[in-house]
């Protein structure tokens, strides 16, 4: 798919169809968010993929505010979890603070674009419970995004935007 | 261009031409940037676009550590800055602490992608002086990301990556 409608397709998809993630399709996305840019190349990150419906469950009963509005099927979740501890062997306190957080960010945003490429819808989720996700996961990873996926069952208006000319200044 | 062929060209570059960026390039990245999601969809992030050479330089001059190493031609600056207090108002702390700077960090993924498509070169620069880009600036809103714009005068080979199974894990 050409990258600028890839962009453009790209909006919260919160309902899905019943089926499946094709498991070629869950390695693209994989072996191209691979390729996402990481500080200083550590990839402090790690991406826990979720098919299992009733730890889905568990995790969506985690889930805060207007992101609980979830249709019940969405076949897989992801989840990117900040390795602060990988980040601050190099980075010390701005590891912590900042790369391990931006590590696991910009591979949910490869991710989001990638699934889009692929004809799957997505919602990135971002108010959740940091600690009983961590106990689902039996991680000790620090959740930073949480992606739902699946083949849309919806196709909603695009939301509005600031104009660019404030989200930009010349200088 | 192909989705996954601009996910597989983006690398970092450091070396550029003098030759400077199309306005309607700039006009591009900032159109399609404004199109990346965001918490609520606040955009509580603003992006500061600098061409001016000597403020190029003074912005260079306060970059951290192994990314000092830049020609000194680059063309583009731009500066994704979280705007903590916009996304504060309506997710208090976790606003201050996540969000703005995972708004930030989004635009500027999307931003190095839509550059690259665009036939650009990038780097993404993550350590520098917050301070004393913000007096450069002169901004109240926090740098969380640099990225270093202009016509590739290098090809660097692919860094090596971690293997998938180390990145990611099916649960």
């Amino acid at each position: 798919m050409d990258f600028e409608t890839v962009v453009k397709n790209r909006k919260s998809i919160r309902k899905f169809q019943s089926k499946l993630i094709e498991p070629e399709k869950i390695d693209k996305i994989l072996e191209l968010v691979n390729l996402a840019p990481s500080a200083g190349n550590l990839q402090s990150y790690k991406i826990f993929v979720v098919e299992d419906k009733q730890k889905i469950g568990s995790i969506k009963a985690n889930v805060g505010g207007i992101q609980k509005n979830f249709s019940d099927l969405s076949p897989l979740i992801m989840i990117f979890c900040a390795n602060k501890e990988e980040s601050a062997a190099r980075y010390k306190t701005r590891g912590i603070r900042l790369y391990a957080i931006q590590d696991a960010t910009i591979a949910c945003s490869y991710a989001q674009l990638i699934a889009t490429s692929l004809g799957l819808g997505s919602c990135w989720v971002g108010s959740f419970k940091e600690k009983a996700i961590m106990k689902i996961l039996q991680t000790d990873l620090l959740p930073a995004a949480i992606l739902v996926l699946g083949y849309p069952d919806e196709a909603p208006p695009r939301r509005p935007r600031k104009l660019v000319e404030q989200l930009a200044e010349m200088t």
